[in-house]
């Protein structure tokens, strides 16, 4: 069994989101599957996608400050430019977290722990809506 | 075919660890899989899981001494903090190494390369077991 | 559906460069696949893969400037120094960029953004060739 759809989500500001309930909606297929694999595949280069703590929002502020201080604005040896000071380390983060998640699909559910959930990690600071492929197998 | 299983590491101590032998011990499965892939995933929040060098026991401590100065402990902007001072830098490191592997399988082996290992990323000083879900799928 | 096949990429100097054309040459077999994924494993532990923006090459060039500068040659701290001093960065930034690439299929195509496009992440000075493991499956 393959199901495959692609979802747009509303243009969030400059940070890290939680989008795990927003991925469940969308995609209620998941409840069928007994055993199988979802792949989560950001199409953007400048935004990305990490599973990390869903509680507690400091985390994800702590993220969005962490990774300003990592790969900081307007580094000298930066030649791309012209698209504004987030652009780049938008490119350079979203490579560091990545573009596809790959989580396990048991019983109809997500497996992931108790404290995990999904980020959208939003690098620009006026970004329109991104598009995710979703893609599950299973039986 | 889908093969499943939820695994339980031992606590082990803040560092990278080799565990591609206790995987492939764990999940004979894998000898009778022709080609697939496999994914393991961790179920965690402040450990993660990679693949390097598994010959030399240095390379593991260098990334430790290397993820602790790129990751600090302690930085002014941490919000997260109630945890411990291992415990925001935990979750960042876990974000930039990753939860997934995807690996080929060919043959019944992991199709990686000689000096490719699978490091179990202990984030926190003092952990508890983690667990792990291994998906195999192949003909 | 299963396909997978091994290639092997010609020497690259240090840095990032794109390989898009060359993974599509050389594994027709993703068109004929209406729905499925794609993974891309690179089986060596001093070169890694990504996803990143295809169109202006300096987004390249500042990706080798930032990730020198990340995790810069020569650090006290490196314990695992005999192969140069290019080679333990090398380890890190592999890992930090990841070995694997997961990325949907839809009607005999790659599903990425319009921007997206394959990097081989080449961190060592003098790399021989490197070899890929592509798997396909799908409908």
């Amino acid at each position: 069994m393959w199901k495959q759809k692609e979802i747009r989500l509303k243009p969030r500001r400059r940070g890290f989101h939680l989008i795990t309930d927003e991925i469940l909606q969308q995609f209620p297929e998941i409840q069928g599957c007994r055993v199988g694999m979802i792949w989560i595949f950001i199409k953007h280069t400048s935004a990305s996608l990490t599973i990390n703590e869903d509680a507690d929002p400091t985390v994800r502020q702590d993220f969005e400050s962490h990774f300003n201080q990592m790969v900081p604005e307007n580094m000298p040896y930066y030649k791309h430019d012209y698209e504004g000071s987030d652009d780049m380390p938008a490119h350079l983060k979203a490579s560091i977290l990545g573009s596809t998640l790959s989580i396990p699909v048991t019983d109809g559910r997500l497996n992931m722990g108790t404290w995990q959930g999904i980020y959208l990690c939003e690098h620009r600071n006026h970004a329109g809506p991104r598009n995710l492929v979703l893609t599950l197998q299973g039986d």
